[in-house]
């Protein structure tokens, strides 16, 4: 079962903005067993649209759109989808009722004509109701493919794809089992890993698929499986997860989640402990509680942070003896230390984590060389810190600095 | 003059990563007069790439594929390319003595035979120096295109894009002008913003294009021209924009940045004053904080900030007064402008931001509707605070408390 998202927006090609809403599309097809053919993203042209349709039908079973379904006139895609059809627009009640609604409840200001137009649909289509947005989801089927074409700003189009999309696409398809699982390694290169595992790659059973991916200091190895039974799927990977973890001890540090991200499993976790976290930020610059916050229900567990950026700022709020930087240099184990010991304390939490490197370009307030980053830990009974010489890119820097830091905290609340 | 973004990556496909090297690479080309026809997303399989490249050279004149040039089995770019162009690999001396300094100086790990293998490149290709990574990129012309492969990390792009095929392509075309203004309006739908300058847009020249990209609150406008000479383009452009200011007076907030974003502008203009920042972040979580520092030079201005998302954080830390907290709750004109101030003083700054509101999706430890957001702004001499009513959705609330704080420094930092 194969899908082709196409997202239509000159901003997107002009690199105006980040086109996110594939990722999410192709992550959530996915948990269903579509696989995703191909992303194209194109201009708000009607040929170049047409083009893309007819493409995209010759590759794909589902052919998913977003963009360009707004009240103005660069939006052609309701148009464009007429002419491909050829078909033609008609009043849909329902949406209609929809729009009124949104308008008397949230919007609050005049209805417009070329608001309800937004009710016009292809005759052929089902809708998909928008309950945030006044752009409905579309659904048109033909000789057994779907096509569907949503709005392209985000929050719309996810709660069209998870509640109107993915149950509708469930219904109509017998679909296969897909199956993704990575292993996060760190400290060990692309080629010198693939040398460990060469024997085991080697004899891979040919529906398991393995992907390298290097990004900042780690390298995750991705098996991907498909196959019509979710249970022998399962145990496969499983077998093959078995047999190579002996190959990589050293450098395997866990398991990517379902969910994706560290600070997710590390939320789960002090929730379920009931356990509080509290930060000291300098080179991560707020980073990690922008991670943490960036997710529902983190005040379960998240007292706060301080960002500590400037050198005085750390003696003046967090209280970090100034002798101490003097003697050390605020680049230090010592700092690192302090300051998550004094996090600790002003936020009465359980643990604090505290960063404090030089993220360059240029060295700062000490002597350190750039990309020396000290992350210390405080917990109700002890404090340790661990040094990190993470490059000489900014970037790179402040990322595995981060990474690190939840790292460090991760395998702390998962001991006992 | 067009240009085709190939990426390459199952990664991409299943949601694993978001595509952002596209984005970068299309507002990279767009500067020297390149138009981004189209970016295509697909898997790491040969058959799909070869049909791709052919696609793509039937519609653009510059192909850039990012992706699966490592060291590893899962990389099939390069012999891909071979394929298509029926060449072979053949040591690349340059890019071999590369790889080996790269080695000595940095990676200082055993150099396998895999890595110097980096260095095999197509026959009929020039090398494009990779200074931070042992994959070389690809430059191979044919029939007055170009074929261009690079590493996907996204740094290593960048340094290679930036330094090595911009320069490529001035010197091998001739290029027309692009032109992007986008004018950030606030408070006002799309379509009510269209039925205002309805008639200015009816009247707009051919050769400039409008877009409306509606986001948190914002409608901005983006006048979009390309033309053989650059003052024409820029003159029409600009007496556009005056044309249309005057309709859109109230909504109209300002021009965005050529870098884009407004953090950047208030970052140029609080070093230029040689005035700084401090930050209290409650509902945004860090994100201030994260934006600021994710810029090399925050530490001119930026002192630090304190992310207080518990209630008694704002106390114990901040020092707000638990008799204020009581009296008017924790998401109160009252609460944001003492934490606003309190920040101020701890850091020693020019100004401070304060951020208290409730993103949702519950109510916190106050009886305020989700998506109340208070920000308040402290400078010596003043103390002052607005309050937002900002909609249900969580990261919708987060995001359009960040803008209109970053909305309300800047204009007091940019009123003298």
């Amino acid at each position: 079962m194969l899908a082709e998202i196409i997202t239509i927006g000159d901003e997107i090609l002009i690199g105006q903005i980040v086109d996110t809403n594939s990722a999410f599309i192709g992550k959530l097809l996915n948990t269903i067993g579509v696989s995703v053919y191909q992303i194209t993203s194109i201009q708000d042209e009607r040929k170049h649209i047409l083009k893309a349709f007819a493409e995209a039908e010759s590759n794909a079973d589902i052919i998913i759109v977003t963009g360009g379904l707004g009240p103005t006139k660069d939006d052609i895609t309701k148009h464009t989808i007429c002419d491909y059809f050829n078909d033609h627009l008609v009043r849909n009640e329902a949406v209609t009722n929809n729009i009124k609604s949104l308008w008397r409840d949230y919007v609050k200001q005049p209805l417009q004509q070329v608001n309800l137009d937004q009710a016009l649909m292809p005759s052929q289509s089902k809708e998909l109701m928008n309950t945030v947005g006044s752009a409905p989801g579309i659904w048109i089927e033909k000789n057994n493919k779907v096509f569907i074409s949503l709005p392209g700003v985000p929050y719309e189009m996810k709660l069209l794809m998870e509640n109107e999309v993915i149950p509708k696409l469930k219904v109509k398809y017998k679909r296969p089992y897909i199956l993704h699982k990575t292993l996060i390694t760190y400290g060990i290169g692309e080629s010198m890993l693939a040398e460990k595992i060469e024997d085991w790659e080697t004899h891979l059973p040919v529906h398991i698929k393995l992907a390298y991916l290097p990004n900042f200091g780690k390298v995750r190895l991705r098996l991907s499986a498909i196959g019509a039974d979710s249970e022998e799927v399962i145990r496969d990977v499983d077998a093959e997860i078995q047999k190579v973890l002996p190959l990589i001890k050293e450098e395997y540090i866990g398991i990517e989640e379902e969910d994706g991200d560290l600070e997710i499993v590390i939320s789960k976790q002090l929730t379920k402990l009931g356990k509080t976290l509290a930060l000291a930020e300098s080179c991560t610059g707020g980073k990690i509680a922008e991670l943490f916050t960036s997710h529902a229900g983190a005040s379960a567990y998240f007292k706060g942070g301080l960002v500590t950026y400037a050198t005085q700022s750390k003696i003046d709020i967090l209280g970090v003896p100034e002798t101490l930087i003097a003697t050390h240099s605020v680049v230090s184990a010592e700092v690192a230390e302090a300051m998550a010991e004094k996090a600790r304390l002003l936020y009465k939490s359980d643990y604090a984590i505290s960063t404090t490197g030089n993220a360059g370009p240029l060295k700062g307030d000490s002597d350190a060389e750039v990309g020396t980053v000290f992350i210390a830990l405080a917990t109700k009974n002890k404090i340790f810190s661990q040094k990190f010489e993470l490059g000489k890119n900014r970037e790179r820097v402040v990322n595995k600095a981060v990474n690190s830091a939840l790292e460090i905290l991760k395998k702390e609340i998962f001991k006992n």
